[in-house]
C-alpha cells in the first residue's frame, strides 16, 4: 500500500502515522518527492485492511498495490483450471456450451429442449427450478418437482445439468440433482450462499453482479474458495449502464481482463445480457471472439409458450445455426467444444 | 400495456397478437395509426406478465402502462406511512436520525458511542454484529456477542436498535436482540430474506441495492409485503456511477421520486455512499433539505481507531454539530426530530 | 405518441389535454382502460416535439412511439449504405480496417506506420494532425504540418487517409489533405461542427460520445445528413461504466443494435475503448464476430516511443497477427476485406 | 508518479524503465517490497505526461499522484474566487441565484420572465438565443434576435445576462451582448470553445459534461484558464446513470468534492439534471444545503406554452415560493443572496 500525504503535511503527522504502522507490525518506507511524501507499507494484508489509514491527519489518498483476492489470481496458480464434470470439460482449450430454458416447466418441455441442445452439440443442459424474479408476482419456479424434470432430462440427453440455487436451506435438495450449481448476479454477494455453495464441493457457475466490478466478482469467488472448492466457472452477463436499448451491456472487456487475471474459466451469457433474442447470437460470436471459455444460452423448444424469458430465448433451428458458427470460431482460435 | 406493432406488420400478425391475448382471458384494444398499429391490452397483471408478446411476429415492442408493484404505491394508500417504534416514529413529519458505529467492536466502545449519539439528538442506534464484507479475509462481525453489547447500549440510551441481517438463518437470534431489522445493499434482492423479513412482523430498513433502480427497490419492499410486514423504511445510500471521486453517488434525486410513487418512509445513508467522513455532513443536510424522513450515520467514539468503516465515520463532536443544522432545516421545513 | 393519464385524471384534464392537441393540427385517440387512460397522438413530429405535454395537469407520463430520426434509418432505407472512396469500400460485405498511428509525428514514424499497416492488409490509414487532449499542457498535434505527412504517406501506400477535426474554422485545411474526416467522441454533439462536416461532401466518420446512447449517436448522424452528406460510418468506441479496469466500456451490442435501426456502416475502436493493447486483439475480433462493417486499430512502429496513447497501440508484427484472424472470422461470416 | 512492477519484472526490465525516466531527466526513486518494486518519478509534469510507461516489459500499472490540473486548485489558491458582475457577486459568502426561461421566445416572454424572477430574488437573468437540441428538428434559437431580447430583459431588470455560446463562430455576437458566457454540457470538451470563451475576459458558467469526471471538469476549466480567463464559474447538471426515472442523476457530491478540490464557485443546475419541474424545488435546496455558490433554475411565465423544455421550467410562483426556502437555508448556513 502507498500513503500519500497531503502536500502541507506536517513532520508530525507524517510520523503519526508511521508510528501507528510499526505498533501493529508493518514497515513503512518514506519517499519524500519534491511536493509530496509518499509512504510504502509493507506487511500482512489483513493487518493493513485494519489500519483507517485514510481518516489520520495529513492523509491526502491511499493506494492498494497488492491485489485483494489470491486463491483465484493468476499470480497463484498460472495454468489455466480446467473443470471436469463426468468427461465434460471446461477450461484452457475445452470450450462449452451450456444451453436450455429459462424455466423448467414441464417434463415434455425439458424433453423436446434437451433433444434440441444436444443434437446441436451443447455440453451442459441448463434449467431453473428456484427463479429469482424481480416481481413477487411473478412465476417463482416448481422448486424440486423442477429439479426431478431436470434429472430425467439428463437420463435421456447425458448431458450435466446447472442449475440455480438462491437459498442456502435449499442447497441439499439442489445438490441432489444438479451437477453444477449457478449462483445467480442478484446473489453474487450473497456471502453466506457463496461459503455454503464452496462446500459443497460440487462446481459452481458465479455470476457477476450487475452492478458489480470484475474485482469484486473475484473476491466473491474468494469467498466460495474459502468455503472449500476451487472448482468455480466465472459468468459475465453484462452490467448496469446508462445505455436503454438493451437490458445490461455485456461487457465483452471483462473476458481478456478476467483471463489475464485468474486462472479461472470464463463464460458469457448474451441472453440475459441482451433479453433479446436476435442479439444472442452476435454477442455469443462475440464472446468466442474475445477468448471466452463457454456461452450459457436459453433455448426454448417454443419461445412464444415459455413461461418466463420468452424474448430472449432461442429456438431450436436457430440455436442450431449459432452453434456452426460458434464452432468454427471456436476451432480457428484453437479451441475444442466439449471434450 | 400497449404493443407497439412493427411499420410493416401484416394483418395476420396483428391478429395473431390478439388471439394470443384473448385466449389467456386478456382485452385487446386496436388503435391504428397512419404509420403503426397499437393494441392496448386490459387484463390481469399476472396473466399479461406471462405472455411473451414481444416475441411474436410483427412486434415492435411493449410498453407498461401500469406500475407493477401495487402495496407499497402511493396509488394504493395515498396517506404516509409513520412507524413507530417505542415512541420513537419515522415517517410524516417526524424525522429520524439513526447513529452509531459501523460495526459492534467493544461494550466500551458502544457505550461511549451510544452516550454521543444519544446527547446529540439521535433518536435510533445502530451498529453491525453481521457485516457483509467484500473480501472473506475481512472482519465478518461478531455475531450474537455484538448483538448482546447493542442490547447493552439500549438499556444505556432508551434507544431502539437497527442491526443488518444477512442470513435466513440468522434471523430469529438478530429478532431477539433488534427493534428493527436492516436488509444491506448486496441482499436488496435476496428474495428468501426479504420474504422471511417481512414474516418477523419487525420494521424493516430496505437499503437499495448500488446497482438497483428505484423500481427495483419498490418491488423489493413488495416482497417484504408479501411475506408479512408493511413497516418498511427506504433507504438511498448510492448507485454505480462512472464517477471515481466518491465510492458510490447518492442519488439525491431518489428522495423526491420515491416520496412520489410510495407511501413509505425514505431515509438516506450518507456515510456508506460517499465513503469520506468529510462529506458526510454536506451530504446528510442534502438528504434534509430534499425531503428526507430520516438519515443513517456512522458515528464512532475514535474513528481512527475503528476496526471497519473509520474513514467514512464521524466522531461525537463532528456528529453533535451536524445535527443542529439537521435539526435546524428539518424544522425550517416543518418537520420535527423524533417524537 | 401515447399520453398516459393519471389514475384520477379528471374529464376537465383529459379534455384540456386533447383540445390543447387538436388546437395545433394534432388528431387525439382516447383509449379507456379500466384504471388509466390513455390518449393516443398522430400528426407532425415537429408539432408534437413542441408541445410541453407531461407539464399539463393530470398527466402520468408521455411516450414515444415514433423514432425521433429518419433518414439515417432502416424504415427509411432498407439496403445498406456502401461507401466507396477511391475503390477502398465499407459496409455491406466490404469490411474495412482502418489502422495508423494515435498522433503524426513525423514522416519517418508515417512512413514505417503506413508501410506496416498497408504490409498488414489495413484497408485506409489514420492519424491525428489535430489532437483533443484532456490536457491542455499535453501534445495538441502537428497541425497542418501533420496533415502533410499523412499526404505523403498516402502517396506511399495508395491507402485513403482518415482524420479528426475538432474545429469548424480548420474544416477546410483538413478538406485538403483528408479523404475521410472524423468526428471524436467529445465532439458527437457539437452541432456546428457536425453541420459544417455535412456540408463539405466527404464521408464522416461519427464516433460515439462515451456518455452518449445510441439513439443519440443516430440523431448525430441526422444532423450531418442535413448538412448535406449521407456518407456517415458510426464508430462504436466505448462507454463510460463504473468498472475501473478498462478506460470505457465497449458496448459489442451497439453493434447489432445499430445494424437493426440503421442502414449505415458500423465500425469499432477498440483501441480508444479499452486503452490497454494487449486488449485490443481480442475486443477487435469480438467486433468482427458481432458483425461490425470495420475496426479502427491504433497501430504505432514502436508504442515505447509514441507521443501520445503509446499503452494502446499495436506494434506492426502485433498488428500483423491480428489480421490473419481478422480476415479469417470475417470471411467465415461472409465479408470480404475491403474491395 | 508511481510506476508498479510485476511480481515477477527482471532487474533488466527495472533498469529499463530507470533508464528511459532518466534520459529524459527525470528523477527515478526505487522501493523494493517483498513482492513488489515500485518506482517513485519525481520530475517535470508534461515530461512524464509523454513517456508511455505502461507499454515498458515487465510493468503493471502507473499510477498518478500530482493532480493533472493546477491554475484552478485549491493548492494553487486557497482562498475561494468571488466573481463580481456589476455588483452581482458569486462565490465565498454569495450565494447566486441564475433564474429565466430554457428558450428565448419573445420580448413580453422575457418581459414577464424578468419581472418575477426578479420580484423573487435572482441576481442574475438566464435565456437560451443559441440552442443545443439532440434533434436537428427541434426548435435551435432565435440567435441574434434572443440576444437583444436578453439585452431588453437586463435593462428591465438590472439583472446580468447569462447565455449560451456554442461555435466559436458566434462568440463575438454574443460578447456584444452578454455579461456571462455559458458552455453547456456538451461542450465541455469542446476544447477551441473554452479556449475562446478564455479569451473574451467575462466570466464563463462551465457546465459538467453529462458523461464526464470531476477531474475531466477541472481539466476543461483549466482550458479556460489557458485561454486567458480565471472567472469560472463550475456548474453540476446531472451525470448519466442506469436509473431511468430522472433525466440525469444529479450528483449531489460532486458540490463538497469539488469546493475543496477548487477555489472556483459551484453551482448547480436542478432543472436540466432531473427534467421535470417538480423535483426542481426539493433538489435546488440539497444543493443550497449541501454548499453550493449558486443555483440557475429554468423559469418561464407560462410552462405550458414553453418553446422548449417546458416539463422542467417553474411558474413564477413556484420560483417565488421556493426562493423564500433557498434564502432561509442558505442564510442558516451564513451565505447571503447575492450582493
Amino acid at each position: 500500500m502507498m500513503v500519500i500525504m497531503k502536500k502541507d503535511a506536517t513532520a508530525a503527522q507524517i510520523d503519526h502515522v508511521v508510528d501507528r504502522m510499526e505498533k501493529v507490525g508493518l514497515k513503512a518506507h518514506l519517499s519524500v518527492g519534491e511536493y509530496k511524501t509518499v509512504i510504502g507499507v509493507i506487511g500482512d494484508r489483513e493487518v493493513i485492511d485494519r489500519l483507517p489509514i485514510e481518516v489520520m491527519p495529513g492523509v491526502e489518498s491511499v493506494i492498494a498495490i497488492m491485489k485483494p483476492y489470491k486463491f483465484v489470481s493468476r499470480e497463484f496458480q498460472s495454468e489455466n483450471t480446467v473443470i471436469d464434470v463426468g468427461g465434460h470439460k471446461i477450461g484452457g482449450s475445452h470450450f462449452a456450451v451450456i444451453a436450455g430454458p429459462c424455466s423448467v416447466e414441464t417434463d415434455e418441455q425439458m424433453e423436446r429442449a434437451g433433444a434440441a441442445v444436444k443434437e446441436a452439440g451443447a455440453t451442459f443442459m441448463r434449467g431453473g427450478a428456484f427463479k429469482p424474479r424481480t416481481s413477487p408476482y411473478s412465476f417463482q419456479g416448481l422448486g424440486e418437482a423442477g429439479l426431478k424434470m431436470l434429472a430425467h432430462a439428463r437420463e435421456k440427453t447425458g448431458l450435466p445439468i446447472v442449475t440455480e440455487v438462491m437459498d442456502v436451506r435449499d442447497i441439499d435438495v439442489v445438490c441432489a440433482y444438479a451437477d453444477v450449481l449457478q449462483i445467480g448476479t442478484r446473489n453474487m454477494q450473497n456471502y453466506s450462499l457463496l461459503l455454503e455453495a464452496g462446500k459443497t464441493g460440487k462446481p459452481v457457475v458465479l455470476k457477476r453482479g450487475f452492478g458489480s466490478t470484475i474485482e469484486e466478482l473475484l473476491m466473491a469467488a474468494e469467498y466460495i474458495v474459502k468455503g472449500g472448492s476451487r472448482e468455480i466457472i466465472l459468468c459475465e452477463r453484462g452490467i448496469r449502464t446508462f445505455e436503454p436499448m438493451t437490458r445490461s451491456t455485456l461487457d465483452i472487456s471483462a473476458i481478456p481482463v478476467l483471463k489475464k487475471l485468474t486462472h479461472l474459466p470464463v463464460i458469457v451469457d448474451p441472453s440475459h445480457a441482451s433479453g433479446k433474442a436476435d442479439l444472442v447470437p452476435p454477442l455469443a460470436l462475440a464472446a468466442v471472439a474475445a477468448g471466452a471459455d463457454g456461452v450459457m444460452i436459453e433455448v426454448h423448444p417454443a419461445p412464444e409458450e415459455a413461461w418466463c424469458d420468452g424474448p430472449q430465448s432461442l429456438d431450436g433451428p436457430t440455436f442450431a445455426a449459432l452453434m456452426k458458427n460458434i464452432k468454427a470460431i471456436a476451432e480457428l482460435l484453437g479451441r475444442s467444444i466439449g471434450e
